[in-house]
């Protein structure tokens, strides 16, 4: 589409029509952006164009199959400018303070001359029940610094869908220049497991003294975790933190070393105070460093890439079958013979395999 | 097939040839009954014989499709027979004293008129690390009690096969006339998991003071468990036995209620002393009348019927995709491209799929 085919040209001295309101045409702009060509999307994202990267994310969590398509082409186009950030998988339960650490961790990283992109992963979202990051009174000042990109959760359907979309806005954060995508998530279903699918570091923000040591080990999570951060650390709570700190690293000593050779790290904080961000970030530092040197790092970005292509295949293989009007028919059949005792679960199967 | 068609005929007064020894009679006998018709097998089966009951389950564990055909057809006439047991599972780590609780528990039952099968699923079995129940020195008592039948685990390659035999083999135990089915297991890898996916009752054998209580929450299997029995609960035991019975009921207390309305139990046993074994089969029963009462026990097998149908056939559509010859060729391609960076995951799974 040619840039100036636009009908919204002004003449000069020529004054507005009352129809066409600054708020309308406002709208109007917005809605040829989406038509710009994928080259145009492609050049402006390399520039770091934040309203052209908003853009090609709104087409990556469409769900118009033209949208799609295009979103694909810009992918493609972006992925040799892509895989050059730090991505950082950020977890706790609600009143952990994970946005006051996000926020502050964030400005730390600005300050030092970094760019920062912010996504979530919220399985709650999909089913309308309010989406983390979505809140705009959060994260007051990161949302207003240049260096900073936050983005609220997707809608979807499925955890997998809503993953696949933040999985490729990172690579969009990426050809726009963003050299730290942090993923923020909340303990829902089985969201920790999909953020730790997608970041080279998992850090677990928890409190003192909140007695759910037992419930992150019973759901796997400590067992993910690069890193525990204690976070309130502040006032009187610090006595507690220490015990905290003690049961944590006890935790952290039931699994066996990880294939990264890292020796995950139990560390304080108070957010509120911006007290321990810089230890984390040289944390951080360290364990990229490390991997970068034992190749971990790359090898783990090769093995999450395998593992979103047979899981994209697998999600497809069923949609496919489910989706066939013979196998929709034949399945409540198939499942009421199995409740009357008539067949069994792999005869069933066979024979809707074979339709 | 006829069964007067056999070549083994002998006549009277005329001595058999040397070549023709006992046993390799025997042999041949053996070999015949496996081409014996469906119906013979159906009507041997359900009159109890064991013969046949052994000759079916080695059908429904053979590779041969031939074999598999007959298994299903046969399978379909049990159907109808089936259904009518008590489906315990039982698991613990090597050292628990399994064989052993196992073994007193079938005598108990068989005691009281009942008849009991003990079936395995063993993964480490297909791997020929050994399989559990293999060795025919354990339970000595209870393999020559003529209520009782015990089978090894069959071998496989993973152990979705070797649990789908074992169901099938569920249902020609309960057709013979078995009222208890017993799997047992070892933990290793998702074992638990799947039993647990095909019994009604799951009963968690313990030691007192082993110290892997946490093992047992990380890993989802206190979870699973309607109860866990603390075995050998004697001598210099007794103390340490009923420390850990109050930690496991700490356990426990770290889950919500379950859908069964059951609240799990902690019991001690000396299976050696024959101690504990009537008030384990007393909650059993509670838990069998409870459930049957408030029908989870109906929808639970209903729910485990289509869990396994459509397990099934998932196995089957990725291993019809994977082994189609045109996407072996190309998968390695496209994971070669991630690797490069020169495709998204989602890009290759499309790819993949339009082939």
């Amino acid at each position: 589409m040619n840039k100036n085919s636009s009908a919204l040209h002004e003449k000069d001295g020529v004054s507005q029509p009352e129809t066409t309101s600054r708020s309308s045409a406002e709208k109007i702009k917005l809605n040829r952006v989406k038509q710009n060509s994928v080259n145009e999307f492609v050049s402006k994202i390399l520039e770091g164009n934040i309203t052209f990267l908003s853009k090609a994310i709104t087409l990556v969590e469409s769900t118009n199959s033209k949208h799609q398509e295009k979103a694909n082409q810009i992918l493609e186009k972006c992925l040799p400018h892509a895989n050059k950030s730090i991505r950082i998988g950020i977890t706790g339960i609600p009143g952990v303070g994970k946005s006051t650490f996000i926020e502050a961790y964030g400005k730390y990283l600005t300050s030092k001359g970094n760019k920062v992109a912010v996504l979530a992963v919220d399985p709650s979202s999909s089913v309308n029940k309010g989406s983390i990051l979505g809140d705009k009174t959060r994260m007051e000042q990161l949302v207003t610094d240049k260096n900073a990109f936050i983005r609220p959760s997707p809608s979807g359907t499925s955890l997998g869908g809503v993953a696949q979309k933040t999985r490729e806005s990172i690579i969009l954060c990426e050809a726009a220049g963003y050299d730290t995508i942090i993923i923020e998530t909340v303990g829902v279903g089985q969201s920790e497991t999909v953020v730790h699918s997608m970041v080279d570091f998992f850090l677990l923000l928890k409190l003192a003294g909140a007695g759910d040591e037992l419930q992150g080990i019973k759901r796997g999570i400590i067992e993910m975790a690069d890193a525990i951060v204690i976070n309130k650390a502040d006032g009187e709570n610090e006595r507690n933190t220490k015990i905290a700190k003690v049961e944590f690293n006890r935790a952290l000593h039931l699994y066996p070393l990880k294939e990264s050779k890292w020796q995950p790290k139990v560390l304080t904080a108070s957010a509120l105070h911006n007290k321990g961000i810089d230890k984390i970030n040289q944390m951080i530092l360290q364990y990229i460093s490390l991997t970068k040197e034992n190749k971990y790092f790359t090898q783990k970005r090769n093995e999450q890439n395998k593992y979103w292509l047979l899981s994209t295949i697998d999600q497809q293989l069923k949609a496919n079958f489910y989706n066939n009007p013979q196998v929709k028919n034949a399945l409540q059949n198939e499942i009421n013979n199995l409740e009357n005792g008539i067949t069994t679960p792999f005869n069933a199967a066979k024979k809707l395999l074979n339709l």
